[in-house]
């Protein structure tokens, strides 16, 4: 089956996704039947273009590699799509799937959340890395894409590619989850890292980070916990069934651990990991962020640098955790692929 | 949709799958639309029964945690079943799928691989937690199930129900394995656990792991890393498209590792591990299991215990590990629903 594509948002995430389907296009068709077409892309700063015929992968990658517009893809032809809006993309497009790709606005999701009901109620299936739709409007986005047969689907926005709702979903199926925890932030895990093993003190592990670019100039967002905070805030309204929003969980960052204090948790077996907790309490569903002394023989004290992981307390199965990483260009492109992938075994079975 | 259920051995794993569907009914026929009707039993030891209407699960629990044969079910009717052998009771199920659940014979893979053959060539699907057919007739097997429309499935040949080919088919799916990395067997892990942790000697930690139930009174399958090798083996040809046998593979056992080993390695920052591996050299697939000295930074160091755990090396997303458990009544009886509900996710769609 062959799906029209329309990207929203072109930047690491949607190139990172165009450069594995040009690297796995026969793969994909031989072997599950997938082809993808792009036939709509819409970039704040690199421009907008419709096609219906499809672009030509390569070529696109070639443009962008470049540094130059998606406009220059028609060669001085006239884009009738340069003046539009991605919302005007979005209903032009004749997509099957719209892939969000936008930045992360965790306070108020937009303006992603209106591009997806704009999707969804246009007839388009969903798939996302953006935290702020799923961590805000989860219920409202997820009952208009069963009002309209449609999918809404986010494996990126928890762990990057490395699979948890697909996981769910599919390997770990009618386990009921009675608690989750994990490191969900790799910027904070590897300043914890390189505290404990190149007993550096915090400023200069965030400085290191800053450098490689696992963190941002402001590095708020990670250190302070919001990131992690988002994304259980996703976790348990989707695997609990919770309503919880942002606001309402508590929610402490890695600033206060000093180096100091990393040794002497190692002095007594344990280390300090940045936890995101979401659990069973009283009957009530509750979440929390805050760093914790975790015991070495715990699976998610031995996480290290920039990777992620998240244990599931699970009636049947006991305790399964999964590792893999956390960010990253081709991991990210990855879990748009993934969804992507999922939607068409439900299609086309 | 209601799925007609034979079961060959009824034994630990088969009470666990009958314990699961007994807790789980209402919520899988609900939520998933999955309904299990068990229409024949055949154990080598508890006798027969064919049901076509279907037995009643508790009823059933309650005489096989009497310990009472399966033909008390019939309360004393005439069993017309008493006399057949597995192959004719395959025959005559008119079962939709066979949970071939006997034990495992690593030398012949007999008498499942029969079991097996009989219900893919009389068009029932197959579902197996047994390692002996998959690790030695997998390629014969999936192409006999393909032949003919069905499916073979064995997730609960590794690592019992903890994800391993459900996770690679589905939230995995288009990377391509490079290579394979585990620890498969419990016992082994738990003996290297407790030589480490409460400073014993291996024989008194095999005692201890005998006496708990994680080791057999004959303990050459666990401890010369058969068991190990058999999933490995199962691992490679079915992921990496090798044709290994089991006797080609280079395989050792745990014995020779001393107290002193590993108090050593962990002086040097290592710990010793019971390793399965495969993966691709000069362009042929090799497989080994032998102790392993790993960095206590490798997510395979941290697992402790009778836990599992599989790290796989990716071409997209990079190392992935999974942990979990490996063995257990639940924890098997899991994998065989886990494979059902594959298997009515393909039908259902």
């Amino acid at each position: 089956m062959e799906y029209k594509i329309c990207l929203i948002g072109c930047g690491t995430v949607g190139q990172g996704l165009l450069e594995i389907f040009y690297k796995k296009r026969d793969w994909l068709e031989k072997h599950l039947g997938f082809k993808a077409k792009i036939v709509a892309i819409s970039d704040k700063l690199k421009g907008n273009i419709l096609l219906p015929e499809g672009l030509n992968i390569d070529k696109l990658l070639q443009i962008l590699g470049r540094g130059q517009k998606i406009d220059d893809y028609l060669e001085g032809k006239v884009n009738p799509a340069a003046s539009l809006n991605p919302l005007q993309i979005i209903e032009k497009s004749q997509a099957d799937i719209v892939a969000e790709l936008t930045y992360t606005d965790i306070k108020t999701a937009q303006p992603a959340t209106n591009y997806i009901k704009k999707a969804l109620q246009t007839g388009k299936h969903v798939v996302t890395s953006n935290k702020g739709p799923a961590a805000l409007y989860y219920q409202d986005l997820n009952k208009l894409a069963k009002e309209n047969n449609l999918f809404f689907r986010f494996e990126g926005t928890v762990m990057s590619g490395t699979p948890v709702f697909n996981l769910i979903e599919n390997g770990l199926a009618a386990n009921e989850i009675k608690g989750i925890k994990g490191i969900l932030n790799g910027t904070t895990n590897f300043i914890l890292t390189k505290m404990e093993e190149e007993d550096m003190d915090y400023e200069a592990a965030l400085s290191l980070a800053q450098k490689l670019g696992y963190a941002e100039a402001d590095p708020t967002a990670d250190v302070e916990g919001y990131d992690a905070l988002a994304k259980i805030v996703i976790l348990a309204n989707v695997l609990l069934g919770a309503n919880l929003k942002p606001a309402e969980v508590p929610r402490k960052g890695i600033k206060g651990i000093s180096k100091q204090m990393v040794k002497e948790a190692l002095a007594s077996g344990c280390r300090y990991k940045l936890i995101a907790f979401a659990g069973k309490k009283e009957g009530r569903i509750v979440a929390r962020v805050a760093p914790e002394k975790l015991s070495l023989s715990d699976p998610l004290a031995a996480v290290m640098g920039v990777n992620n992981a998240l244990s599931l307390d699970l009636d049947l199965l006991g305790k399964v955790t999964i590792q893999g990483p956390g960010a990253g260009k081709i991991e990210t492109g990855y879990s748009i692929l993934t969804d992507m992938l999922a939607i068409h075994r439900h299609l086309s079975q």
